[in-house]
């Protein structure tokens, strides 16, 4: 029986779509079909085509394909969604989540048509609404859809903390509950520098601005950049988590993932810690959590619903 | 004595210099300073913060960073050129070489300034004039100053030489001379696949084909692209050169070096096999050509050539 | 559908098993399971937990266990061997034929009991009679029962050029034909560094001298080690064979394969340059030999003819 | 100024000392000089041959050399020393001290003649003594000699717990003090699974097994192998040491380091949290110990001593 390399298809081949499509060549991990709309098939054909030229280079064996066709991703193993559109100056927040969903309710049917197996990762935001959306789309088991964001967030706390320390950012972890941006819920007390509480190595006050700063994280490099967003740290959050699926690693990683009692609430998604392995989101880990830790996500919980009611 | 990191500058913070910026950084090669003009800071620390936020997730350690002030280049162990403008509709020749030249003379005063032991490697296009331009303002050694087509146009070659034979990547090799683009002369005599010359496995008509692809390689991307070109490859292509300096590899690589007799021209920079090592560009190699070979290399020299007469 | 890792067995649980397995391992290509005889279970499973402690520090998620109990083999995608007995001082060829040849029926038995369909990669020497062994045991198609010793050679060639021409090992090629060692039939002019034909940049005389100490690569080894034989080497090589199979990368390597007629040789396993991929091997490559090449491949194959009439 | 490459001595050819050289090797982090006594210089140039024949397979360019002359190890960066003799049956501790401290003894003159500036990093047993020792016989500054357990002993632990738990090794983490083996001072209220107490997810029985398991890792192994110790999981953790220093990545290690009033000793080495990077051991950290865990660091600080008396 053949060995068959593994597939994953890229939704959206903007710059953090392409940039995903880029290092998941990189690890080989998968042949790589990135999709976009027809008016931009030749973008994204260019795209995929210029990262192909880079792999002998580079020494990596990967198709990486541009298409708008979703034929193209038929059997894909795993589906990323980076498509939708980002919130425009005067654009309502309920205009950017009907039409994000719109999007996202179009691409799920295609991926839904071409790969009934395989298990879909979102980011597009607000990424919480818009993973439920896709999970209803679709109707495919829960541990089969799953949001990304506390990757990233804890990626950014990660770096900031080892700027403060002047440690190498391999020996910090961060932890983050709820939602992305300002609604997300640090656990700085499950965060550590070489596995020393952060708490004893930063001053409260510190440490603070860093939550803060990691926070608006997203917004920091929207300012600097004056025209897009962030890409780098969210693709290399995406490659994370589609490898702990595609090589069954048992990573515990935070997920936006659908809670059904989990943490007090019911029927929908919000970022807690769980384990991503061979069967997409295999568990999801409880944690006590202290009153404050409880009312902010709470808030977060809370916040993903209201967004939900606009989809309604 | 204690170890320091070394340190690469990337002139430049488009979605070349970048790139490049990324690569080197997902290598852990060096520290990484990414500059671009004042009126650019902003987008040029943009990028740079979001690539150091991928650094806990991809496990890399590399300091990235962004500026408009070449204090911050200082001491570096090598520098890369990729800045200045691409041709637009309109523009003469001439008016694009007068004025990538002019940016060449400004950022080279700046790095001699600061790192007068660099090695730079300039990717500037026309990119034979513009390495050339660099050597002349920066009065380094000729050694010091090379610049980078032959890797590109030779990944572009084995990309399509293996899309053709439905091989790994791995194990096709290409070898070329001269200029870039349409000047670029392939021998295609001393290109294989897994070490069997391509001439025994794919017919004279198809690899013609491939040859002018290859040649047409970067106006392929650009037209696919609609705005802009190619920056995956030519980033990978230049990372292979700086990674083959700063770990002194003395890899057998195509660069547009400064010849003195060599191949029969005195005074002006060509693509030519070359070995890369810890003192930049440690020999270049000669071989003998082909009546034709050396034809289509005179008519290479002849393109770099008249683009000099422009500079003067 | 969950995605399960890949699995490879290797049989032998001494040096060259053991590496083979460690470096499977750092490059997370699959779970190992290490096999060796029941009065070994002790070492194996030394050696295995040894590098499974290893894992966190290098940062790979791979199961290696040691057993041996050849059930826990099952369902395996590749199975390696590497059993076997070493030639003592005082043993005839034809006594180690006859012991490695029932070593090989005994563990092949095994192997096809629980990996039914897996592919099976032979080391054991003397290497092209023992494939064919576990070639007829297995009953296995010609494409999945393959054997390694042209990756080994070619390495050992590539070192020594590099050394020569003090270059990066990375741009040096090299090509054998046939039996492994002394019956290697090295093809020089399908050799190169960065490209150029090696005849062109070393002198007859040090290339035949090269030639002839890879030839005697293995017996160097030995002769120094004073007791025991190589193991790094063969472990990468088994490795890179192992890595072209589970990644579907179509590499062209040279490859112990059942020939039908090419070369002009029927139903023997002889050293070839080939395809490996997904289905294993995928493909032999012919090529023209000159009347000298033509003469010492004869010589090779009737070498494995003679040993091939041993075990009859 | 030519940029040359690291340089890395590893004293003692034996198991742990080659399989050190060996992943040097793959990482290019440096040349590698491997260096044993005169009698073994075979054995020792064998090894480093073989490995150097892998280089090609695996892709990496480090020269790796073996000798019995130490001139060969002319300005290294690093060395590191694996040399020594285990404990045999009926040998008494004081035997094996003495024994081992007259080879720190003579290695240590040698490397301090030949490479002033290096920073040494020790392995051979009993650890803790040998390492002062070295650090007396050198001369240096404290900062430039260090002893290995604690990355060892977290290893064995994470890997242990790992599998309890059913987890990714990538997401374990542990933290010890104080010596190797049986006087290790687990911190396990420092130590996660994803950032969240190993307390939380584990029964306090099963964490004490496991910790005990952890304290007789080095047993376990020699049992298992019935002839010798464990060497892959040694080597890796040597390494991430050398690599820490050698890309000045300030990384959290545990380290057996000099300490001069810091946990209350005063000119002993002991195992306990530092950062390593370019000077070497750059900072001892402090932690607040429970009086539980106190009493168990000067227990083990009791054990280093009684040691050292021997030597006196």
């Amino acid at each position: 029986m053949a060995i068959k390399r593994r597939k994953v298809s890229v939704i959206g081949a903007g710059f953090t779509g392409a940039t995903t499509a880029f290092i998941l060549g990189q690890k080989e991990l998968a042949d790589v079909v990135l999709v976009d709309i027809p008016n931009q098939e030749g973008p994204t054909k260019g795209k995929a085509l210029d990262m192909l030229e880079a792999s002998p280079v580079q020494g990596f064996d990967a198709n990486i394909t541009g298409t708008s066709n979703y034929e193209d991703t038929a059997d894909s193993d795993i589906v990323v969604i980076t498509a939708g559109i980002a919130r425009k100056p005067g654009m309502s927040r309920d205009d950017l989540v009907n039409t994000n969903a719109k999007i996202m309710k179009n691409v799920t049917q295609e991926i839904v048509k071409f790969s009934p197996e395989c298990t879909i990762i979102v980011l597009t935001n607000p990424v919480d609404a818009m993973t439920y959306t896709v999970f209803k789309e679709s109707g495919f088991p829960k541990h089969r859809v799953i949001g990304q964001s506390g990757v990233l967030d804890t990626a950014r706390f990660r770096t900031f903390v080892a700027q403060e320390l002047n440690l190498s950012v391999k020996d910090i972890t961060g932890f983050v509950l709820g939602g992305h941006g300002d609604d997300m819920v640090p656990l700085v007390r499950y965060s550590y520098a070489g596995g020393i509480p952060l708490e004893k190595l930063i001053s409260s006050d510190r440490l603070e601005a860093i939550v803060e700063r990691t926070r608006k994280g997203g917004g920091e490099i929207v300012n600097l950049l004056g025209n897009g967003s962030a890409y780098y740290a969210p693709a290399a959050s995406l490659v994370e988590m589609v490898e702990a699926i595609l090589k069954d690693q048992r990573r515990v990683l935070p997920t936006i993932a659908y809670l059904e009692g989990e943490y007090g609430y019911q029927g929908l998604y919000l970022g807690v810690p769980t384990i991503l392995g061979g069967n997409g989101l295999e568990e999801i880990i409880e944690l006590e959590l202290t009153d404050e830790e409880k009312q902010q996500l709470d808030k977060s919980a809370e916040s993903v619903r209201s967004v939900m009611k606009v989809l309604e």
